[in-house]
């Protein structure tokens, strides 16, 4: 698979095109940034770990009848993937209360929510990504109401089977934010990355955050929290 | 009926006891409000126009089958209503692109929607009423989701029913939220009030703003506006 050109640079990773038009090549950086973008850093080997946390996650989900882009991991940092037209939604699960639900509703953060609640944020930058319904997304044609029927219904899984995994680690997955894609068949699959720059993952025991709220919040030890993710995970999945 | 005990007082309105436990007494203010009240001011006869044109609506509604708190019309600025438990949400139903959504999507005002949208937004002064989902509003224990079925189900036939009024008074109904709240049995019936301050309303053929726009963007003639959207009302329903 020969790497060709620089398609595109998003706040974590870039994506490269490829020899084979349907294929490219995501390449995970250092970049960390936070309420959209006014805050700005770098954590070491963020972008090692979190290609390593995605790679085991969808190969998890893959096995357990999940579509996703993922195709193979090329190195360290490189992860060759599926070509898809990113659906401009973000799909969020909360199984705490957490992060900016906890804000809007003026909840306390960390009590577990009754029963699993769903938010879709539209990706915008320029509006700030800003939360939205499901008659939002079909008058913006981000979506049908079928496309986000299968997404919620693809999203409920996932959170069931990335609940189970993550608590055999001894995390508990309070809340996550996932991102799906059409393929060239038009076909709805899971793309982006899942990672703790995109879930909040709190010790089973001690309650500790191990993902990106320690780097949102300069809670130190933000590098370490990634590592600690990944071997955690590596230990229950090989 | 005696006017007893003062209750509450909101942005528009005061409520009073009375004599008989289940019935209190609406009192319209002229006050005006905008922007979650951090604009503030008067608008001369307002109050009286709109327990008019409340009036006139819900009498309206209930000969067309929809529950609401209405018993009947005192004086020109006062209203004999069922007492309820108000269930603090807004429920609002957009026609065509305006106001705050226009803003939070990105989208030009003015063009007609589709297919009806609805949102819900969480009637709590201190977080500005925030926009909400259903998981949302049942997290916060302010509906079940056999509430908010009820809820949307007869917002839907309200908005059928209004559109057609308001056509006939020769204006658009372009978007408008209401409150629902629930009596002493537990049903949940129209509460609140339908007015130019609860609904966008567009001169059919000029596109003139006849609504709290003129108060919210300073476009003068605001007493008038509310004065016409009642006398185009009174001719359709009398």
């Amino acid at each position: 698979m020969e790497k060709k050109d620089f398609l595109y640079e998003g706040k974590a990773k870039k994506i490269y095109a490829t020899s084979e038009e349907n294929k490219v090549i995501v390449y995970y950086k250092d970049d960390a940034t936070a309420f959209n973008a006014q805050k700005k850093g770098s954590v070491e080997s963020k972008g090692e770990m979190n290609n390593k946390i995605t790679t085991l996650i969808f190969q998890y989900l893959e096995k357990n009848k999940i579509p996703t882009h993922y195709i193979e991991t090329l190195n360290e940092r490189e992860q060759l993937v599926e070509k898809v037209s990113i659906v401009p939604l973000e799909m969020v699960v909360r199984n705490y209360v957490a992060g900016s639900m906890a804000k809007r509703l003026g909840l306390e953060e960390g009590a577990q929510c009754p029963e699993t609640v769903f938010d879709i944020c539209y990706k915008k930058d320029e509006l700030g990504d800003p939360l939205i319904n499901d008659f939002h997304a079909v008058l913006l044609n981000a979506a049908t109401h079928e496309e986000l029927k299968e997404m919620y219904q693809l999203t409920d899984k996932i959170n069931e089977l990335l609940k189970d995994l993550f608590l055999k680690a001894d995390l508990i997955l309070a809340d996550f934010k996932i991102e799906f894609g059409k393929n060239k068949d038009g076909k709805i699959i899971l793309a982006d990355e899942i990672s703790p720059d995109t879930c909040r993952l709190w010790d089973k025991d001690t309650g500790k955050k191990l993902d990106k709220d320690r780097f949102r919040r300069d809670l130190g030890e933000v590098s370490e929290a990634y590592i600690e993710v990944y071997n955690r995970l590596q230990k229950v999945l090989n």
